[in-house]
């Protein structure tokens, strides 16, 4: 493969010399913003919800970001010729830049990197298991860089034999650090959590697909209702619909329940076109 | 003033051109620890006590240290020695490192940089403003970058005429973003928040340096507690020992008390040499 080439600042530059100065506030104050899509067949996927996702944040941490919608296409398209790498997951990462004090909010730095992604369809048909872990996210509907608590717990996950912990807070049930989770009640609903958690792309369109086929909603989820549930899956742009085997103490089955593969097939043929 | 220098990794380099990738966990995740002294007259100030944190940080973030103390006491001279700067602050910063699947902790990064400080003495005399936030940090007593709060909460601290913001939770008084407070009570006794705080190092040598002349303890703080106080004071290695004229509704009055001034001749003593 011919090297990866990154964008920082709309200059495109080889990845490995891309840079930021130490002094940038992503370095110095951990305040940075960023999102993530995927590219399928050298397509984006879900471009526009990421984008929309990112002017977010953006606007949120008061960081401005120096170039309108269409620029950034532009710059994604650019990037996207020059690199040629048909499975792909681009992050734009926004940056408190440089700041004179150390503390202080300035013109901020956009970073844009490709790297190949390749998928892991046998986790999405084996499944995984997870272990609920304490914790609220601060500022948690907006995606900032801030991943201290879930980097830091990943030896709590193996203690578990869990791939990813799972956010849990005044006994409701959030996310995991980097996947939104979703349950199938007695009742064949469909349920994610609605709030105190980062919205994910992904979880927005398994919620359009499904609300055609059964209830599906947004609710708060206590343990019990976790603990109780027929099928739970999560989801990421990375994972797509993954099933969980196990959480803690509770086991739903070893095989994906009926609901997870109709949803897995529907958000297939979405993504991948494949039916 | 000649360039200023920095050191990465244990090798002298411009600050200007002191980068990291925009690979490093630091950028990517927010993963990474720091800590700070100041030199005064070209001498480290409590040098011992930011190591002992520095290595604290590090062993709580799963983040080893590629260096022993003496190595980074070396880099920290021949640091010094190049500057050449007087008056200063020294910052060891130790980032998750390059990681290879941008969330996994790696070969951690050490970015050591010296720059110029300037006292502001008219501020440790005339005081400032505070305006209380409710807000918990995550991982408190570890000195991570993690600013988003309170960098986040600048406007709304400019909106109350503050200064700065003084977090709060449950009812209990915390700290500032960057500073620890103390109050004195109407039983003339020195007290500061003991728990879910970083425990800064002016406040040890506050705290070491009372307890000779009144009673100085760590114990939880009411918001009540805090109104109610006779004086208030911050600490912080930048700003020492600065008066708080107001919180809230409540003002202190525009002069220090004669606690706060009795402490600051003190510190003063043992960190400007002054008497």
């Amino acid at each position: 493969m011919s090297e990866l080439i990154a964008s920082i600042n709309g200059e495109q530059i080889a990845l490995h010399k891309a840079v930021l100065s130490v002094q940038d506030l992503s370095v110095e104050r951990g305040y940075a913003i960023f999102d993530y899509f995927k590219t399928v067949h050298g397509k984006p996927i879900f471009l526009e919800d990421s984008l929309d996702r990112f002017f977010h944040s953006a606007e949120k941490m008061r960081l401005r970001i120096p170039y309108n919608r269409d620029q950034l296409k532009v710059m994604l398209n650019e990037l996207m010729q020059v690199n040629q790498i048909s499975e792909s997951g681009i992050k734009l990462l926004l940056t408190g830049g440089y700041s004179p004090d150390g503390y202080s909010i300035s013109t901020p730095n956009l970073v844009i990197t490709q790297q190949p992604i390749k998928r892991n369809i046998s986790l999405e048909q084996q499944g995984l298991r997870l272990v609920t872990f304490e914790h609220q996210r601060q500022l948690p509907e907006i995606k900032t860089t801030d991943y201290l608590a879930g980097i830091l717990a990943q030896p709590y996950a193996k203690e578990h034999h869990a791939a990813d912990i799972l956010y849990t807070h005044n006994k409701l049930v959030l996310e995991c650090p980097r996947c939104n989770i979703f349950i199938v009640n007695a009742a064949n609903e469909l349920i994610t959590p609605g709030r105190n958690i980062l919205k994910g792309i992904t979880r927005k369109h398994i919620l359009l697909l499904a609300s055609s086929i059964m209830t599906a909603k947004e609710s708060d989820l206590s343990l019990e209702d976790l603990y109780h549930a027929r099928e739970v899956f999560i989801s990421s742009t990375s994972k797509n619909i993954t099933p969980v085997n196990a959480i803690d103490h509770m086991t739903y089955g070893k095989e994906p329940g009926p609901v997870t593969r109709t949803l897995q097939s529907l958000l297939e043929a979405v993504v991948y076109g494949n039916v």
